[in-house]
C-alpha cells in the first residue's frame, strides 16, 4: 500500500510524495492521520532555522488527530477505529531528568515529528505509549487542537493560576491566546498584549481585556486594573527583549512570571526586580500526560471557540502554499492540513 | 545625656559626633547599641552609590546588637537591660504586599539604618515591633551575626533546599558563606564558586567544597559530581554576569536558582535554558520574623564558627578606617563595630 507524505526538502519546501507503507512495530500502533495543524516550530522548520537537526529527508508534523488503522506486536487496550491523538514525546527513561519523574523534558528527549518522523502522512507509527483515545463524538478537526491546548494547560499548571488572579499574557498568537482561554478557565482576569491589531480584534471578540503595548504602557495599565498590585501571574508568550521587560515591570511583588517562549538569543532582564519584589519565573516546556487528559476535558466543554479558532483547512497537496501564505500572514491563528482526505 | 553617633557625611566619609540622647517615644524602645557588623550595603553607602536616598545627615548600621536601656509609651512584654537585636524594616501596613501578607517586601518599607537613623551609635530608638529578645547566654558579638544569618536562612528557605540535595553558591563573600552553612545544615551537599583566594581557603577551612571559577568550569564540575544531573539548587550571591551565566548553565532540570545578588544593571540572561529545563527562578529579599527565630536557632546550636567569621572589632571612633580597610581588603569576612565599649 502507498500514501502520501509532505517532506521537509529544505530551502522553504516541502515535496508530497507516494511512500510505501509500513506495518507498525513491537510497540507501535500505526494511525491514520486526520488533520494536523501547523505549530510555531514546523514554520520555523520551513524557514531553514532547525536544518541542523530535522535535516532534509524529514516529514515534519505533531499537532494531529486521526484513526488506528493497524496495532503492532505486544501492544494492548487499544483496538483498530479507535480515534486518537499523540502526544509526540519519547523520553529515554535513564537519564537524571527521568529518573526525576520529568519524562516531558528527558534529557535525550525525542519530540516526535521534529527529531523523528511525524503527522505530515496519511499512515503514521508511533510508540504505543504516545496515544492518548478521543471520544467518538469530538470533531477530528478540532481534535488536532488538543496538543497545543496541552502546552497551554501546562503553561497555566505551571503558573498556578488561581481564583480572582490577576494575569497578563504577554503575546496574543495561537498559543498565548490558548493560554489567555485556560488561565480565564482558571479563574483568572486576563488581559492579553499583542501588537498585531488583528489578533487584538480576535481577542476582543473572545471577551478578553486587551492592550497595544506599542500604543498603552501596559504596567501601568495593570496597576491601575489591580489596585496598585500588578499582575499575580504574567505569561511572557511573546519572544521579545520588550516582552521581557513588561514581564518585570507588570508583575506584582511576589508575582509569578511564566516563561512559555523560546528566546533564541539571550535577552537583557531586570535582575533588580526579581530581588527587589521577591519575583518568580517559571519555565515550561510542552506537557505531561495529564495536561493532555486537561485539554480533552476542557476542550469538551467547549472553552475554546475551534471554528472561529482553525482559520483555515488546506488539503496535505497545497501544504507548500499553506506555509508559504502562514509565514506572510501574521493574522491567522490556526491553520490546519486535512491529511487524509476521507476521514474529513 | 550625651552619645557618640557616627554620622555619614558623603565623599567617603564618617563624623563621629556627640549628640544628646533622646528618650524612646511611643511606641518604641530605646537600645544600647553594643556591637554593629559592616554590610555590603553600609560598604555601597560610604561609597556614595546611595546617597540620593541616604543624604548626609544619617547615622547608618543595622547588623546589631544591644541591650534595652529605655522603653517608650504603650510598648509591653519588654524591659530594661534585656539582650536584643533589631529587625530592621518598617512597613506601612496598608500597600497590596502587605495587605498580601508580605510585610517585609512592603511597597513602603522603610528601612532602618538606611531610610532611617541606624545603629551605628550608642543610644538607638526603634519601633517595639522590630525587637527579637536573645538569651542572656549569648554573646553580643556574635548576636551581631543574627542580621545577615537571617538574611541566608530566608534565602534557603526560598530555595527550599531539601536533605541529599546538591547546592552550589555562587560568591563566597559574607552573605553567601552564611548562605552555605545554612544550605549546608538543610542536608545540602554545597560547593563554594569564588575567585577570592583567600574566601576559598576560607571556605576549605569551613569544609565546603570549593572551585575557581577562573580556572575550573564550575557547571561541568557540578555535572560530573551529580551523575550529569546538575545543581538541585543555586544561589546567584555574585551579582556579575559570569554569575547569572553559571546559575543557568550548573542547574539541574527543573533546578531552583535563587537570586539573591542586587544587579544594578540588567544582566543578558539564558532564558531558554529556562523554558528547555523548566528552571524557576526566585527571588530573595531581606527577611520575615522567622528568619530571624530561625537564625537565632542556628547560632545557638553553632553551625557557624563566629570567632573566625568575625574577622576583627574596632571602636565607634575607628569606624572611617574600619571602612576605609575593608573597601581595600576583600578578604574579611566580617568586620564588626563595638560601639559601646562598655558592653564588651
Amino acid at each position: 500500500m502507498a500514501s502520501r507524505s509532505a517532506v521537509y526538502r529544505g530551502n522553504k519546501s516541502f515535496s508530497v510524495e507516494q511512500k510505501e507503507v509500513s506495518a507498525p512495530g513491537a510497540g507501535e500502533v500505526q494511525i491514520q492521520v486526520a488533520y494536523c495543524g501547523i505549530c510555531g516550530t514546523d514554520l520555523h522548520i520551513y524557514l531553514g532555522h532547525m536544518d541542523q537537526r530535522v535535516g532534509f529527508e524529514r516529514t515534519i508534523g505533531h499537532e494531529m488527530s486521526g484513526v488506528i488503522s493497524a496495532i503492532g506486536e505486544g501492544v494492548s487496550g487499544l483496538s483498530v477505529g479507535q480515534h486518537v491523538v499523540v502526544r509526540p514525546l519519547d523520553h529515554c527513561g535513564v537519564c537524571p531528568a527521568c529518573i526525576a519523574g520529568h519524562e516531558h523534558i528527558c534529557h535525550n528527549l525525542k519530540f516526535i515529528g521534529i527529531d523523528t518522523e511525524g503527522a505530515f502522512q496519511e499512515f503514521w507509527n508511533v510508540p504505543a505509549h504516545t496515544i492518548h483515545t478521543l471520544p467518538d463524538d469530538l470533531s477530528l478537526a478540532h481534535a488536532a487542537l488538543i496538543e497545543p491546548l496541552a502546552v497551554a494547560c501546562h503553561d497555566v499548571e505551571r503558573g498556578q493560576v488561581a481564583e480572582g488572579e490577576d494575569v497578563l499574557v504577554i503575546g496574543g498568537g495561537p498559543i498565548g491566546m490558548l493560554v489567555a482561554l485556560v488561565a480565564r478557565n482558571a479563574g483568572g482576569n486576563v488581559v492579553i498584549s499583542e501588537i498585531n491589531e488583528n489578533r487584538l480584534a480576535y481577542a476582543e471578540k473572545l471577551g478578553f481585556a486587551t492592550a497595544n503595548p506599542l500604543e498603552t504602557d501596559v504596567a501601568k495599565l495593570m496597576n491601575e486594573r489591580t489596585g496598585n498590585k500588578g499582575a499575580d501571574v504574567v505569561f511572557e508568550v511573546s519572544g521579545s527583549q520588550p516582552g521581557v521587560d513588561l514581564m518585570t515591570a507588570a508583575a506584582a511583588t511576589r508575582g509569578r512570571i511564566v516563561m512559555v517562549a523560546i528566546h533564541a538569543t539571550k535577552p537583557q532582564i531586570d535582575m533588580f526586580q526579581f530581588f527587589w519584589r521577591e519575583l518568580e519565573l517559571i519555565g515550561a516546556r510542552v506537557y505531561r500526560p495529564e495536561d493532555y487528559d486537561a485539554a480533552m476535558q476542557l476542550l469538551a466543554e467547549g472553552i475554546v471557540d475551534c471554528d472561529s479558532f482553525i482559520t483555515d483547512i488546506q488539503p496535505l497537496d497545497a501544504i507548500q502554499s499553506a506555509f508559504e501564505t502562514l509565514t506572510s500572514n501574521p493574522n491567522a491563528m490556526k491553520s490546519m492540513i486535512r491529511v487524509s482526505g476521507e476521514l474529513a
